[in-house]
């Protein structure tokens, strides 16, 4: 083993968002997973709860208690939210930088988190210090942050799409319609009856439609940070029978054209690996599963000032797993594709 | 068989709406499926070409030149819009009613049938004297009709959650934004690249997005008829992989809560057999499908000014055959409800 | 209500093989369902808990400890093995007749249930009573009988298939492949690492395979019965991504042509309602589900010496709920298609 | 661009074959992809065709006529059969090494070629030079080669289960039973009635059963070239609702117990990087798909003396195009899992 290369622990390995990412490490370059816990696969090794795995270093799923924070220069958390900011701490503490996936220190303050995750926040003070870890946006400060918050999948997609055209001045009201289709695996991998394969399968349900899903919390503070203004958010995230990719509908108000608003984005993001503006034509699920890009078309019916916009990326990869390792290439200075091409 | 029923083609029979067609009539008590015809699938027989149906009358399909409109009552054109035109006057003009599956019947004028449809219209007389069957719309005037212009799939569910709202005077502005989601049944039975396995498994995709899709007219058309002012609807037509339902997630501008939105809805429908409208909570596509059902939920935000309404039903039943053999029912005063419970 | 209608409750009723037997009832024209039973669900509408019912009737589910056999001509049972046999008696004691979807009555003895299901049966006294349910092998003895076992889904569609051939004589050697591909409402509605949609969907996976499945036990028991000679069946049960529908390809030691075989099997289905003999080429899933046919196929390389077979039936219809109907109507002396064409 | 890269072209680059190459061509350090050809897209650009790529290189389809021979070390045949063998002579005479993806010369005679095509062949000369690339079978006389015939899929997993055991002498009898499944991928891309989703979805179809499928050519050809004995085989190819991924359920005679088999198949494939023995359990096709690997999994009934073998991959990686750069690695000399894991 290279002895230069990072000692990476993965807490809470066994869900999908933590699938993905073992398989991305295993193809990294400069790093090295020298241990993964799960409570309830103690002891089984990660090449047998991951047959499909090819190259799974020869690794034993440990108790998180098993751990020795000492050894490690980076921890990524793939634990619940409310798990997420209990964990955290202890590995902070010993100088080990975090990379959470959960959803408990993305929101900048403990008001917020207990508006929207209905609890108080049990760790305020790294809460403070946390990046959002959204490279496109904060890459200029992750690279100094000891804990980033790996933004949730939905976001994810509709920040990339409408802070350029936010910024840019030209929406008109404060209101966006987001109607996002996740693939199963965002749901992720506890059976229940929402993701029981008959019930899925030949079916598409709304869930939680309206101003009540907890990325919306997320959502609007980042647009109102970067922007100035408020915008309220209307979203219906709905589940379609597919395991991975997600694809969010975005409807907001405008006047300008299909070419005017592609002139702003193109712009943007010219110089972004990751983020790809179709020049006509809306992107597909197709186009992104399996990658680290977003994708995001418009089509504006500028005579009934309404602009639509699609986004699609692999909610595990760009939307979890995938900027999870983004961000760990900024962490440490690296180029910021490695391992990711 | 029975002396006294309806003797009863089916027009172009070999496409997944006639394929429902049939296998409704077959149920059906008081028709009797006579002919059908097909001039790729001439002389083969429709238990060779369906084997899935149980009980399918001994029949062969013939060329449309074999057909003695002389025999008949009733003729379902599930010809393509184009073709539809050029058939229905061969029955009509022998007294034979029809019902037409196409887009050729449902605008009310030869200029918006060119806008939309991008050729003139070839039988403008009928064109004029055919009926929108739509039953809960239209059930007065049905029973009188020699054409019924069977609604297109989209229009048929969003029209449903649309009029009464559109009607009691509660919505706000003139846009109404449908994102709505499709099996690919809807899309045909011709083997195109967009409708193989490969590239609609696993992926969702838009097409038409905006206000291009030719069922927009007569949705357009009919809100205005019905509510005496002029609603613009975005449309975003998407295709997921299932076979067959519809969903349409529909965003209007409101003030007034779910509980007001859902009293409306319920007192327009309490006593329509095939619509039902959720107490609370959205319909998903399970609900709908294989009924004739349509589903109708809503969800208010107010604070937002924003009405979500979730709409599911079958694209190939209500929003196709199901609905037509429904039209057949009032055409011959039978009981609206007879085959299809 | 027509107070000649038999009445029928349903105990067990939220599960797969329960909603679509109470879609068959409600069709059905002879009976009415008074009572559903669920101690989960005790006190929920049918209508709510089955959104997708078009007709039901307004019940609600009652604790077994509530229904009154007294006011019962027959009830169904789809409880799990093990339940099944301690409920039977109750109704049984009552002179109720019941029909278990369970696999607790299909095995004659004791010994052999002991085998299968490795635990005692509690109730050897009906066991002793109970005809096994395939109206195409029992048809004389099912309208005489109180406890009708119905068939599993995969026995049936193999015997069906295996029964005439083995009958007359024509298969060679004693050992019967059956490689079966299973929709998952066969694997139960309750959410298990296994029916998660995203380890089932773009997925194949073998379970059980061998002689192992306790299906096999009432194949053999049904084989040997009726062919006086002894088989040993080799069963590869496979889970694929599809809700409903089963296929099975059978390999079994024959020098005889396609021509012959497919003569014998139409011979012994000519009159046969639910079963249908291809002329040509092999049955695939479409064209079975959604009904209760059974539909098989063969292609024999004699040259080879060997055939196979191609089985396809809906495994909640023929395989349990419609082929439980077919009982019923046999119980009762009606047309044994009655509600199931 | 690397100097001493390898320049590389895929003639016929459309397909599904053709994109999942291209994929791992652009990963793989050691190669550059030069020019790719397609007669009905030249002149569109490579990333306009395949908007999934992330890092496609910048070139643009063009005619097969337009390609000098000169500048290349190898093509990849990604063309029909039929057409490999009029195109490979015009690579091979310019002493360009050539990686052939069709059936064209992977039977070794032209009697054989016309049995199981049905034509004869055109290029005699060079299917007789041709070398079957099963990499773990011909890794010695690979390197060596001017012209490989890439293996077809199902043979590829075939005979990587049943060569070891045959070899071992432990298969009694010489009938094989080959039960295969494959996503819709192997099926082309070319949109047919047979791939259209609506067909497949929810369906599973058997076609060409027997003894016809051109695949068992080149089966029994490799099994009777390296045991010595003829086989027969017996295939049922099945098309599933899947988009990738082949299961192979294999039965075969044998009084062998699972223990003794895995320890013939572990031995055999000890050292190879791409063939992986399950200790016990059968593989899914989960196991598999996105790698190289082929997973191999058996339970023997030795009191039935019938052996099932499961063989899972993925068929447009180790079925197809891994496999090809598996290849092109051994004609280059390099380590032969580069740009593989």
């Amino acid at each position: 083993m290279n002895e230069n290369k990072k000692r990476i622990a993965v807490i809470g390995a066994t869900g999908y968002t933590a699938h993905e990412l073992i398989r991305l490490l295993a193809g990294h370059p400069q790093v090295s997973l020298v241990a993964v816990t799960s409570e309830s696969e103690a002891g089984k090794s990660l090449a047998e709860y991951y047959p499909d795995l090819v190259s799974a270093p020869e690794l034993v799923f440990q108790h998180l208690s098993q751990i020795d924070p000492g050894g490690l220069d980076l921890v990524f958390l793939c634990t619940p939210h409310g798990e997420s900011q209990r964990i955290a701490p202890l590995f902070l503490e010993n100088s080990v930088r975090v990379i959470d996936l959960s959803g408990d220190y993305r929101l900048r303050t403990g008001d917020s988190y207990r508006r929207w995750y209905g609890q108080p926040h049990s760790d305020p003070e790294h809460l403070n210090q946390a990046v959002y870890g959204l490279p496109e946006l904060y890459r200029d400060v992750i690279p100094r942050a000891r804990l980033v918050a790996n933004p949730g999948c939905y976001p994810t997609g509709a920040l990339l799409a409408l802070l350029p055209l936010s910024r840019a001045g030209i929406l008109a009201g404060n209101r966006i319609i987001i109607d996002a289709k996740s693939g199963v695996s965002g749901a992720g991998k506890k059976p229940t009856p929402r993701t029981h394969f008959v019930e899925v399968n030949e079916n598409i349900s709304v869930y939680n439609a309206g101003h009540r899903h907890r990325h919306i919390g997320e959502l609007e503070q980042e647009l109102e940070a970067h922007t100035g203004g408020r915008h309220s958010v209307v979203f219906t995230p709905q589940l379609v029978p597919i395991n991975r990719g997600i694809l969010e509908t975005i409807y907001v108000e405008t006047d300008r054209s299909t070419e005017e608003v592609l002139e702003i984005l193109q712009a943007a993001y010219a110089e972004e690996p990751f983020v790809r503006i179709w020049p006509d034509g809306l992107p597909d699920i197709h186009s992104a599963a399996g990658s680290n890009m977003c994708h995001i078309g418009a089509h504006s019916e500028s005579a009934l000032r309404t602009l639509i916009l699609a986004v699609a990326f692999d909610n595990l990869i760009k939307g979890a797993s995938g900027q999870a390792v983004q961000n760990m290439n900024l962490l440490f200075g690296w180029d910021e594709t490695l391992g990711l091409l």
